[in-house]
């Protein structure tokens, strides 16, 4: 089966379709950051999107992509994470129903969040096991639409809108660093970059403890992610054929960070910018302080993907 | 003796002088804190002010105001906090000395900072007698001038500009309210809304165990503070005599927030605008949401002072 990327004009229409509902994040920049990487750095700050995240973005363009017999039917996902409450909000604003299987484990602030978006929650168990089976069970009943979190061009040409932003801001960078776990941002911004830009490298950040991207990218061969163990609990998923196969073609790098390097990074944030993100938004940040000499004097576009942590229970 | 205060033409001089160094913060909405409070909220953001704090413009005022003379003979101040590290940074601007007194028990990364900006440290015990008396010392020494942190024309002048840019925002607002520690932020913003915008009133937040302004205002009568123990770590000073003068011609009301109410007003900002925040800054906030029906349906201004936290010993 041929898999069918996004091009350049998914991710246009996509931001088109989009635009009405999304917050135009800022870009920063901080002086003493700089002077600690050597490297000139612009951070693409979607902790400040809606629900907190990026994922805002691919949700919002999947659903509103949807024909209106489609919409009617309603869409579901499993998730315990920012891709739930994306599809809760985008499906609340274009006035249909949503179904999310979260695990009954999950914190209550994120299940009251779904819930304040109007979705209807079925729990699970933690298992993707139990996920699954209790996802095909909502579909069965509800026929309802399932909206993968990043297996789907319409998802992953939403998440490109981000570094499309960044472009207009500044377009003379040498490299875009964006964190990947399901492959969804990463391949967003590959899509963008590869036509428009070609010459900025797109390198993607992963946990050491979370690598399967980086064995997939570096064997050729597309492995699961094998009891993974991060803090940076947005990257705990692997990718998926469509993703993989994104990011063979169009991705430059895959570097990854240890668990302490992601905490000091995610500190560094924290202390030098004022702005709050959650630790999977630090790894790019950390595979630039340590791979110093490689980023030297380099301009550095760093997508911040959300800002969703637990404050009862940070890493310092 | 007659107190001069400071009119509008100080603070529009002394926003001429700071400009070319001082950042022009942000003025940031929250759409879920406006649904939660039932007003419509401005927040005038200091915390992304240089030094983390809105103390640099005060100080930044004062150096650039110094004839060459007195600039060369180099600056001084007791101060375990933001006016310390602002200080320093404006003296290292103008390129001259500044002479900083710390207790010794200063957590490491002020001391840190300050020494960053190359300030030299002369360090004191912890008490208010060996601050002034170690000043003391240090200014027969060198001879350098002490920059109070808020008893000083100059100094609230400066911290009069950020309300100033806020009005340039956004200048139809029933109320803007800002904490009172020592008084400069508040003076400063109450000298631009009394002759700029004087329907606009002006409320000073307070934390309730440090509550020495809300004594003297409503007595009439300058209360020193007793004891002050409180998370609002930079509002535990007193008022001096030219800020209580201020506050009583040109503050409309004070209003004073339990530890808990501070507490809850600064998650609320770190959760739903992902931006970091002192305690001493979630004070404002913090009267609004125990005062709802008061500021039901107003455009409220709040001034965000800073954002210095020590990440090891947060309240949550």
């Amino acid at each position: 089966m041929e898999l069918q990327f996004p091009a350049l004009k998914d991710v246009e229409l996509a931001r088109q379709r989009i635009q009405p509902y999304i917050n135009l994040t800022p870009v920063l920049t901080s002086r003493s950051i700089n002077r600690i990487t050597g490297s000139e750095i612009f951070f693409k700050c979607e902790n400040f999107q809606k629900v907190g995240a990026f994922k805002f973005r691919g949700a919002t363009n999947a659903i509103f992509s949807l024909s209106d017999a489609e919409a009617a039917r309603g869409v579901a996902t499993h998730s315990s994470g920012n891709h739930a409450a994306a599809l809760a909000l985008a499906a609340q604003l274009r006035g249909i129903k949503s179904y999310i299987v979260m695990p009954d484990s999950s914190p209550n602030i994120k299940k009251l969040a779904v819930k304040g978006y109007g979705a209807e929650i079925t729990y699970c168990k933690s298992t993707l096991e139990s996920r699954e089976e209790t996802l095909q069970r909502v579909v069965e009943k509800t026929d309802a639409l399932f909206i993968h979190p990043f297996n789907d061009v319409r998802v992953i040409s939403g998440q490109g809108t981000a570094s499309m932003e960044l472009l207009e801001v500044v377009d003379d960078l040498d490299y875009i660093i964006a964190p990947v776990g399901g492959g969804g941002m990463i391949c967003g911004t590959a899509t963008v970059i590869h036509e428009k830009k070609p010459q900025i490298k797109v390198i993607a950040a992963e946990p050491e403890n979370a690598d399967d991207a980086y064995r997939s990218f570096k064997t050729g061969t597309l492995h699961p992610s094998v009891n993974p163990n991060t803090i940076a609990d947005g990257l705990l998923t692997s990718l998926s054929p469509l993703t993989f196969g994104i990011i063979r073609e169009k991705v430059h790098d895959i570097i990854t960070a240890s668990e302490d390097q992601i905490v000091e990074a995610m500190r560094m944030i924290w202390e030098r910018m004022k702005i709050i993100i959650e630790p999977s938004s630090a790894v790019a940040l950390a595979i630039v302080l340590s791979n110093r000499e490689r980023f030297k004097n380099k301009r550095l576009g760093i997508m911040l993907t959300g800002g969703n942590v637990d404050l009862d229970h940070l890493p310092f």
